[in-house]
């Protein structure tokens, strides 16, 4: 049976990084790793370890995508949970098995992971992402 | 300085425990440790480990609470953010001397921890809680 192994990141939409950043590094004291830009998101992310996880600072890139929408609906704030996994195809078969919907039929394969959303509507409202890292 | 040590949890508020239970639980396989009455929160609380962090479902006890009220207008989703960190107090005057807003000028002191909210205003969007633990 596939495993969730940890929350791998919480991801905060924010409409201005180094803004964002005042308060997370600034003031929490959580160190900015780096910024990256993610096309495929049409979003810009500030990677901010902490433990075994990671804060996610997600700014659109464009005005077109979810997460500007979120950003101009909602002013930004928590956007998803994601999950690492020891396996995502059996986690996906067994996600499916128990009627849970998910965003695509086949996961997303980027460098270093292979991810897929979950739909809200089966989570009870979270948007929840599922990684399996695979460097 | 005050250093925050993890994710301490994700709270998701959640209209019925055993619905949620049925997706968190049965479908992901995150194991439901235990449930817990907090009357000081008006709320249900169960308690969901995963790695070194936790995903709590809160359920409201009353109608008269923030969290009521969060599942009223939103239907549910996650709530709050809960950061470790090793020294409640010295992060307090920490993020004051930055401007941050909390929600409470002293840690409210429970069996096992310390915690203090800061003001969504502060963060960007996200009701972030700080935890001291103290067993």
């Amino acid at each position: 049976m596939a495993k969730i192994k940890k929350i791998n990141h919480v991801a905060v939409v924010v409409g201005d990084v180094d803004e964002a950043l005042k308060f997370w590094q600034d003031a929490m004291g959580i160190q900015l790793h780096h910024l990256e830009d993610v096309p495929s998101q049409k979003a810009q992310v500030a990677f901010l370890p902490v433990g075994e996880s990671e804060v996610e600072l997600v700014k659109p890139t464009s005005d077109d995508s979810g997460v500007a929408k979120f950003l101009a609906e909602r002013g930004g704030g928590m956007h998803h949970l994601c999950f690492e996994v020891d396996d995502i195809a059996g986690m996906m078969a067994q996600l499916k098995e128990k009627g849970v919907r998910l965003l695509s039929e086949e996961p997303q394969v980027l460098p270093g992971r292979k991810m897929v959303f979950i739909h809200p509507k089966s989570t009870g409202g979270v948007l929840v992402e599922l990684y399996e890292v695979t460097k």
